[in-house]
């Protein structure tokens, strides 16, 4: 068998069976493949930062990888800034990037570039394949790296050459290592500072915000009245429902600051301490109190959740603790479109088990509270900060989990760095409802050119921040990709709209234009 | 002053008045300065590859560098398959990337990330910058390490706390160094050779393919009869009218080792020897005759036009040796819509100096040859292979050249991954028509699957390939970009709708639905 069916019958033996994919000249041979190699699916997208940020969305639904196949060092370029969002997630991911053949790389083709360099800033793993025959180990090796645990983007370099050449077989199953758990010692620690009456938080990320490792805090809760804190920029934390919920960390310092003053001991859980998201002159970057010791229940990459049920027992806590669910809001009928008013319709329309893929920026917290009354669901966050990654792991949710409705909430700002996801959403036929809030400028930056400061808002600045002039026509842009799309200008059209949205399956945009 | 105004009043002392941006927290000093420091002209791009693609443009035609204005490593990497091109085309360019401020850099943010290793793979020159005080200094020596020659992407990364911190005065305007001149030796060996009835033949690029270097290069073939090829990737081409036009050297190395078979000496003018696109299953990369030997007129970075008028001079050229124009094509009225009847609409319809941005990939060979009948113009081509580039080039060259009409040719496959360049052509209000050759399919890669070996295409590789479920819809894309677009089913329709764009300023976009 070639190279290119050994590399992909080795991922399908490792259960990875679906490949985001721009594929150019140096890649056909794995496209040729998916002919010959039944069970690996090859979702096409228009632009490599979709693929990127599909995949990091599906690792984090799916809890196992899924490919990527990009073309050369552009095509990787093009991938980075979502893949960046993916390192910060860990989110695992398998990264194959075509090179030329190796008879080639030393002409300077137009399209020659240093791939390793263009993919260290963002992988844990980098190898450019040396042969054919190393095919089946290579990409092993790429999916054991991929997987971590703490997962990592795995990117395998594959001159053309070796794809076409014979190969030999592919590779057997990576054997996986569990995630670690705590000492007994560290238990017993941890359990004593709890029950101790010191002022102390538990700061959750990774598996500690999924809804088992939140239900085990719950029961930490309950049994010593520990404060419970989400790490913001952590991929995925359930919500919603009865699910224990802790008070995520705010975006600003100032609020971060003033909810953990007092906090003299913070319990880490699949988490490092809290930093500000940017520095500002004249103040700190840590968010926790000055005086705050900081103790490690798990290290990212260890299994925070089984940790704490392991706490919860050594504690004696209550097996299920009652948790209220937090009031399901009203909805916001007669009223102005407001962030606040779609926050309380989406809260009050979605299904249960809805995924949200959260890319607000300035309306973020206006929004964020009215969630808590939805059912339980899973929110996805952007990890990295790099915008651009909401609707493609929008795409990516929705094909990890194809049961269940997600929500894409997206800034108009944002949605347009990877807009060209909406193409694959239409094609793939997924159950995404996209709302677009529509403030037609980079509010956010208005903030932080206070913050920062910068003064005041002059005439050249100002058009630097605004979308108004043209103000993008989103309901023609999704219409553009074959998505239907509709535009809700007061909350009365958006409570219709997302309602109809959340009794169809299918894509579908609303571009909700703010008062 | 601070930081922000230092670096904005050194890049102006240098004549470098337009920046491509798009910036976050970290440039919010920068977007202030803008109302501060008269005479930089600030342009928003929606997506960072729209800014360097842009100022590869810019660059190409204004002969001086823009500036880019980018936030963080993410933003840098959206920048980096266009600055990849720029590269290749030898386009200086300013890119100023902002960094977190120095005392947030250890906490590791969500936003942190290697900077300086993105930037690498496609910068000829990168420096963090080391204090505010250095501002100037570190400007004026980005500015230098742009200009060349050759022309380079020199990156600048400036943490944020520098540009809000005092910085002293701006730095002095750099002293420019002028493109090196062959010595007298090589220019009578030169001569003599191109004497001696030697198969030879000059192969152009760099400003030896601008119109005072093909002027100079058709009088050394009216002296010698010596055959003129042209590079097809590097950045900037004169055709058409009476400008001498040599034969762009073929995109399949078949074709090309079949044009050069015979020639035992190429003269290098601003070019390398040439070498195919990408490497096959048994085909040599190189495309000159085995047994050829190369001279070199003119390196990358020299003055190849001054040369070749030199080399013209010495050979007691005639001053103006008559160029015959090519007959200007008929329209292919009541004809099929076509490649070929798109390339003849467009050689009989358009004004003298227009400008085309050319990404076509699989119809490039079918429009090519009708444009030399066009009167005088230049054309842009994709220098380094990364498709998404066509847009923002058209874009930066027609901020360049604002009396000059630019006509941006494009793959509906290519036009997908930079689209968001329309929305800056609608605010900046630019005479660009764009031409979307819609054939919804990734065409040139059912080719490169067969000469790959890749064999034939089954359903799976066919979905990767395809873009007909859903077709998008460029009409719709543009308009909710805020561009006037039309769809064009036949010839009649093309002639139709170009010849009105060719009428009228502003951009539009003509979707050509190829039969």
């Amino acid at each position: 068998m070639n190279g290119a069916e050994s590399l992909l019958r080795t991922l399908l033996a490792n259960g990875i069976e679906l490949c985001f994919m721009n594929p150019g000249t140096s890649e056909m041979q794995f496209v040729s493949a998916l002919d010959r190699v039944p069970g690996m699916r090859g979702v096409l997208c228009l632009f490599e930062g979709v693929c990127s940020g599909a995949a990091d969305g599906y690792a984090r639904m799916a809890g196992k990888p899924a490919a990527t196949l990009l073309h050369l060092g552009p095509g990787l370029g093009n991938s980075l800034a979502n893949f960046h969002n993916a390192r910060k997630a860990y989110s695992p991911v398998v990264n194959i990037v075509g090179e030329h053949s190796t008879q080639h790389l030393g002409h300077d083709a137009p399209l020659t570039a240093d791939i390793e360099g263009f993919a260290r800033p963002v992988s844990g793993w980098v190898r450019t394949l040396e042969c054919a025959a190393a095919m089946g180990e290579a990409t092993s090796a790429a999916v054991d790296a991929a997987i971590g645990p703490p997962g990592k983007v795995a990117t395998l370099i594959v001159p053309a050459d070796y794809s076409w050449s014979e190969a030999g077989d592919p590779a057997l199953p990576v054997q996986r290592t569990a995630p670690a758990l705590p000492t007994e010692q560290t238990i017993r620690e941890v359990a004593a500072l709890l029950r101790s009456g010191c002022p102390a938080g538990l700061l959750l990320g990774g598996s500690a915000l999924h809804e088992r490792g939140l239900r085990a805090a719950g029961r930490v809760r309950a049994a010593t009245g520990v404060r419970l804190f989400a790490n913001r920029n952590s991929g995925r934390m359930a919500r919603g429902g009865d699910i224990p919920a802790g008070d995520r960390i705010p975006y600003f310092p100032e609020a971060a600051q003033a909810l953990l003053a007092g906090f003299e001991r913070l319990i880490l859980v699949e988490s490092k301490p809290p930093v500000s998201f940017f520095g500002y002159p004249g103040l700190r970057s840590t968010l926790a109190a000055p005086d705050c010791t900081f103790d490690t229940l798990s290290a990212i990459g260890e299994n925070g959740s089984e940790a704490l049920e392991w706490l919860a027992s050594a504690l004696g806590a209550p097996a299920s603790p009652e948790t209220p669910a937090a009031a399901r809001p009203t909805l916001p009928c007669g009223e102005p479109l407001t962030a606040a008013a779609i926050g309380r319709t989406i809260g009050a329309l979605v299904p249960e088990g809805v995924i949200f893929s959260d890319e607000t920026v300035s309306c973020n917290e206006q929004i964020w509270p009215h969630l808590a009354g939805a059912p339980a669901h899973d929110h996805l966050p952007v990890t990295g900060g790099s915008i651009g990654q909401g609707l493609p792991v929008a795409l990516g949710a929705a094909l990890a989990c194809p049961g269940r409705k997600v929500v894409s909430l997206e800034a108009d700002g944002s949605a347009m760095y990877t807009l060209q996801s909406l193409w694959t959403m239409a094609r793939e036929r997924l159950d995404v409802t996209v709302v677009i809030l529509a403030n037609r400028r980079y509010r956010i930056l208005d903030i932080e050119m206070k913050r920062t400061g910068a003064g005041k808002v002059g005439p050249q600045a100002d058009r630097m921040l605004d979308l108004s002039d043209p103000a993008p026509d989103w309901v023609k842009l999704a219409e553009g990709f074959g998505v239907e799309a509709v535009r809700a200008g007061t909350a009365d059209d958006f409570i219709r709209e997302f309602g109809a949205a959340m009794r169809q399956t299918g894509p579908r945009v609303i571009e909700a234009v703010l008062d």
